[in-house]
């Protein structure tokens, strides 16, 4: 047996409340380490692909191989459950499947995508994402964590050889299929278990305004240009214009150099944008408001898109039949992003959600009940059993 | 022969640009052991005060002593000027009078204060707050550096004992009179060389947004409590408030946990405000928009004050006095709080000021040519030679 409680200790955040697990970072490194060791114990073989996400193989990696798997890492000052619970429940659900003697007919793998999160590199998906080729190598090796540190470098250091990164069709081509297991994030399912129906189109995008650093007693304030007052009409525009379904969300802002008696010299700003669709329109209305703040203040603005990824809407095939396996479950959409939705334009994928009570996620007080996380050890097995029988 | 240039390469800022050195960090260490060695080469007893102030003697430290100096530290991300410009025209001016011929009537001293930029540890001119009791020691060693670390630590690794930390009238009864050098942080002086009559009243205040961390794709807009909105709210607030002579700012604004895919659970912002009067109203009124904007957002808010300093009106008949032995030159009053600024109230205090020709300050591009810099060591030379005649 496996369990949450394992990872307990590994990568608290005391500053922030909760976990900070990020790419390749020591946190996450052991959380790799652990999850090796689970592998071996239950006599699994273990593969790191050529981007760095790891695969334990219950039979030998081939075609139609069913596998299931999540994440390790975290958001910044995130929970316990977003990413490892699906990790920690495969690992359960093979348990089970032994237990009670099912020798599956085809190869079952659980896997552990690297840098689902974004939180160290910037771009959500990292690992699928590259697996997929959705992302190009060289320009994912060249993404910087808040350090400095590339890509390259951390993933050099943490063993593994950039030259080889990029699109794995050979690693993709034993996929039959995927089902990721993930604690839900919104208030969205009322029962333990559920399936996914879509993701919402989501992108992010980094404001960068610039203006004059200076002395915050001596400047009179016609003399300013002060890039906090644009970063300031940015965060109230998203707001404003996030209506219906959408969703905008400025979560980090960093002033240069961020001292109290300066005025800033620049801002980075990061806006989170999601939609059911027209999120790229979404987005330039709120740069609109932000390229006019920034003139008022006679500031430069410059716009990045750091990653944008369509609506997925999951196989609907493979949806009804797991349905149907688990005894009728509800499907509901998510607003979330997971590698599940970049591996569905590849193979047929699906996702159990797992009953979350409050809705809150990405913070320390992100919850599933004990019972609710059991239900869904089940509900994987089953499904497991059922697709590779 | 001393020279900023011998301090270029201590505490460079690659990411922000310009100097971080901040009190009794590594580059702050590094600086003090530069000072120690120039007092050693010229034969000024070197003392280190019970705050951590450094002082070199030029003759017995006793009554009467006219006292110059400044600060090594900076802001983060700071220029080259502000504060060691004043330590190292010190140092020369003692060279000048020495090479000379001059002969002091009194002791004279070279001070240099600790963490006067409050970069650290938030409350700016800590080491002469400390020397006059402005701050209770108790209230300063409790406070911490961003990393978590107090100000008590911070001295115990710097070699000094905190328990002796406090107002110090042994040391302060030495000083007859005191005149800081300084670096003109305006756009004010026009002319090499001017006199500073008073300093705006000013205080820093921290205000702690708190609402609910949370998944920034899958929590409706209705649902969120986010400390961004009102954070942002603020900044303009600050903006709109600061009318006629008053100066408001935000440089420093730490969302928690930001993360970019996340609703942070609580935003910090630090409010810098100055005026000739009624900061506190200022502040009040501020303040009264930022809790509007908190309850809107069903957000808690915390407010905060971490510093407060009356409006300085530096002594007139000194001002005078060292106006004529000048020949006159320009008097002015400054937006910039200095030690000299805390000194004020215990003994007879002067400022001078190099001109800065584009009136940037706190930040990398801020400068003084060398010949007005000369001229200042000159000026600074005469007022010594005549005070300590």
């Amino acid at each position: 047996m496996s369990s949450l409680s394992d990872l307990a200790g590994i990568g608290r955040d005391p500053r922030r409340g909760g976990y900070s697990r990020h790419g390749f970072d020591r946190a996450e490194l052991e959380l790799r380490g652990w999850f090796a060791a689970e592998a071996a114990r239950r006599g699994l073989d273990l593969e790191t692909d050529r981007n760095g996400n790891l695969w334990a193989w219950w039979g030998s990696p081939g075609p139609n191989a069913v596998v299931t798997g999540s994440h390790l890492d975290s958001v910044p000052g995130g929970g316990a459950f977003d990413g490892p619970l699906g990790v920690v429940s495969a690992l359960e659900a093979v348990d089970s499947l032994r237990a009670k003697g099912f020798a599956p007919g085809k190869p079952l793998a659980v896997v552990v995508f690297a840098e689902e999160e974004g939180g160290r590199f910037g771009v959500p998906c990292l690992g699928s994402r590259l697996l997929t080729g959705t992302i190009k190598p060289d320009a994912a090796l060249r993404l910087t964590d808040p350090a400095g540190v590339s890509l390259a470098d951390a993933v050099t250091a943490a063993g593994l050889d950039p030259a080889r990164f990029g699109r794995d069709d050979e690693a993709l081509a034993r996929i039959g299929c995927f089902v990721e297991l993930h604690v839900e994030q919104g208030k969205g399912l009322t029962v333990p278990v559920g399936l996914a129906t879509s993701i919402l189109a989501h992108g992010r995008w980094r404001f960068t305004f610039t203006g004059q650093g200076n002395h915050a007693g001596t400047t009179m304030i016609d003399d300013r240009r002060d890039p906090m007052l644009p970063a300031a009409q940015l965060v109230r525009a998203a707001r404003l214009a996030a209506v219906g379904d959408a969703r905008a969300t400025v979560g980090r802002l960093v002033p240069n150099p961020g001292g109290t008696n300066v005025i800033a010299s620049t801002v980075d700003v990061w806006l989170d944008a999601r939609a059911p669709q027209g999120v790229r329109e979404l987005v330039e209305e709120i740069s609109e408001e932000a390229f006019r703040a920034a003139d008022e203040e006679a500031c430069q603005l410059i716009v990045r898109e750091e990653s944008y990824g369509d609506t997925v809407v999951f196989d609907a095939g493979l949806r009804d039949e797991l349905a149907g396996v688990l005894g009728g479950v509800p499907a509901l959409p998510t607003g979330a992003g997971h590698d599940a939705g970049i591996l569905a334009a590849r193979v047929p994928t699906a996702m159990l959600f797992v009953r979350n009570p409050t809705g809150i996620s990405h913070a320390p007080e992100e919850h599933a009940e004990p019972d609710d996380c059991a239900a869904g050890v089940v509900a994987l097995a089953t499904v497991l059993e059922h697709l590779a029988r």
